[in-house]
């Protein structure tokens, strides 16, 4: 990957700090959205932040693990959804439209035999991963190969202007990667983490509990972060993971959706730890364990409601708050401009 | 007023629900998204409800009680503020542009020898209430005849076609007849309600609540809403109450805004009990008493950034989220228009 992480800048957040004590509102008064002007401003380098440019990029893979009926799903949906991703039909085509978003899909490893599919990018690096239960999910070469696809897609989106970049993903039996990631890199035991996913019963979920903690058992030694995502990840994660990295080496900040997006972040940071100065959490997820690994990140969500799809959605539906708070930072009159007393 | 509150259909909610089962997503994965799809479809009338038209009135008042030193400001910024909401320089202003929203600025009883104001509509029942701490801050007369000017902004917002009404206020000291308010409605003391307004030190803190018991026990027999209403409130929080009426008799759900919004929906509320189904949350408001007074309305908000600046500024931060609820209900493919298999 290319570049260094660029530490934020502390004047730019400073002056919009300043900013914030003169507009025409008591202090303190919008909280949050205050808080995140400033940290655009730190991000951009800017005392008032430009509006964003939201890039939405959805990575497809399946997953070895998904035999052994840890989702509520059959394993042909992810590559049923790349259609509905590309066509426009599912969830994060409607909010990416909605939100004049720029927008790709990439299959980085579903399996299928099709060679190209309209609107999709293939850059399948395998048809699926092995059974991360039994051995590892890829090899570090593949990990590393995938997280350059992530990266090359970080650059391509920065190239059509945005400034913002969110990771989206599909793949029947991810949440039990994520899982296994979460477990490994927070250290809390797998039933604290394992969640129902797409809608599991009390069966499927024991059983997802019992391939993670089979998985954590395989790999318990281990603490090198590449080998930890060869081992327990998905090729759609490590392509997020990828992502996040070459954003924030070229100074763009990551809206981090849900359960799915956290532990690439968490592998990410792992990796980087100043990444993590990059990252904006959206909302907390309905799954379980989303809720430690924001805070194993220090992440706060702007939002809790109960969304457990993934697909980037979450994020996408915190453009808007984020659009607002920079708005008004940038439109509202100073008391001093307004002609108001002060406090 | 004009018309009678009418019932929720429930033939449209339970459609929108069968529909939210068969969209291209989990069941239940878009969590409170999938409710408000269903709670709209209820509130049109409709399957598949239209996008929202919000309007965002805001109402304008000074109150007697100001003088008790219970705001961070002096009296005179609610008369300037009218200004800054007009010209577009105020921060509810910038987010109503935003949106564009049809957007009404009235002032109902603010201190002021202006007959006009560029942008601004002049209903003043009086200049300023009385000191509710020690009399009633209107007469019921005068309540009544500022409600008929909520009332008739509501008519005026439906005529021009919006189906989402926001109600927004600006007077300082208004807090303090709000606290009074949910104090007198909830039952709960006024320590447990009273908060800082717009910025208030400890001292002015201990003020605001020695004056909120004051005026609770010189209304402490008193249990008729209207009668309640002039004792405790103020021109604006009467005139919302009116437009949160109007609005929902007409058939239009309403979208409240903070501490003094919900305030005024109590009062509604007590008025008329079947007006809260036609409410919906926005924000929980960093303002002590705010939560209690949404437990009492069993209204749950969709999120909590630490707002208190009121204007109806909350409200208006979270239309986007309600837009994407219904655009994801319209948009989306079901798991047949897909060809994708169930769970």
């Amino acid at each position: 990957m290319i570049g260094q992480i660029p530490p934020p800048d502390v004047r730019s957040r400073h002056r919009a700090a300043q900013r914030q004590t003169q507009l025409l509102k008591p202090l303190g008064a919008l909280g949050r959205l205050e808080e995140l002007a400033c940290w655009f401003a730190a991000r951009q380098g800017r005392d008032i932040p430009q509006s964003l440019v939201p890039a939405i990029n959805v990575f497809a893979a399946d997953h070895g693990v998904a035999t052994h009926g840890v989702s509520a799903y059959p394993q042909s949906v992810t590559r049923s959804m790349l259609h509905s991703l590309a066509n426009g039909q599912a969830a994060i085509a409607v909010l990416a439209r909605e939100l004049g978003a720029i927008y790709d899909v990439i299959d980085v490893g579903v399996i299928s035999d099709e060679a190209s599919l309209p609107g999709v990018l293939i850059h399948r690096v395998a048809k699926g991963t092995q059974d991360l239960s039994v051995m590892p999910a890829m090899s570090t070469a593949q990990a590393a190969q995938v997280m350059q696809v992530g990266a090359a897609q970080a650059m391509h989106c920065i190239e059509r202007g945005s400034n913002l970049l969110i990771a989206g993903e599909v793949g029947i039996g991810n949440t039990t990667s994520a899982a296994c990631l979460i477990a490994a890199f927070t250290g809390h035991p797998a039933t604290l983490i394992v969640g129902t996913g797409t809608g599991l019963d009390q069966d499927g979920h024991d059983r997802k509990v019992a391939v993670v903690q089979r998985a954590l058992t395989r790999v318990s030694t281990q603490t090198d972060p590449m080998q930890l995502l060869a081992e327990l990840g998905g090729f759609e994660i490590a392509a997020m993971c990828g992502f996040y990295l070459q954003s924030i080496r070229m100074g763009m900040p990551v809206l981090l959706d849900g359960f799915i997006a956290t532990a690439a972040a968490l592998v990410a940071c792992a990796l980087e730890p100043a990444a993590r100065d990059w990252m904006l959490a959206s909302h907390r997820s309905a799954e379980l364990g989303h809720a430690l690994a924001l805070e194993h990140l220090q992440l706060q969500p702007l939002f809790n409601l109960d969304l457990r799809l993934g697909e980037g959605s979450g994020a996408a539906l915190a453009v808007p708050l984020l659009q607002s708070a920079l708005r008004l930072h940038r439109e509202m009159a100073t008391f001093a401009e307004a002609g108001v007393a002060g406090a």
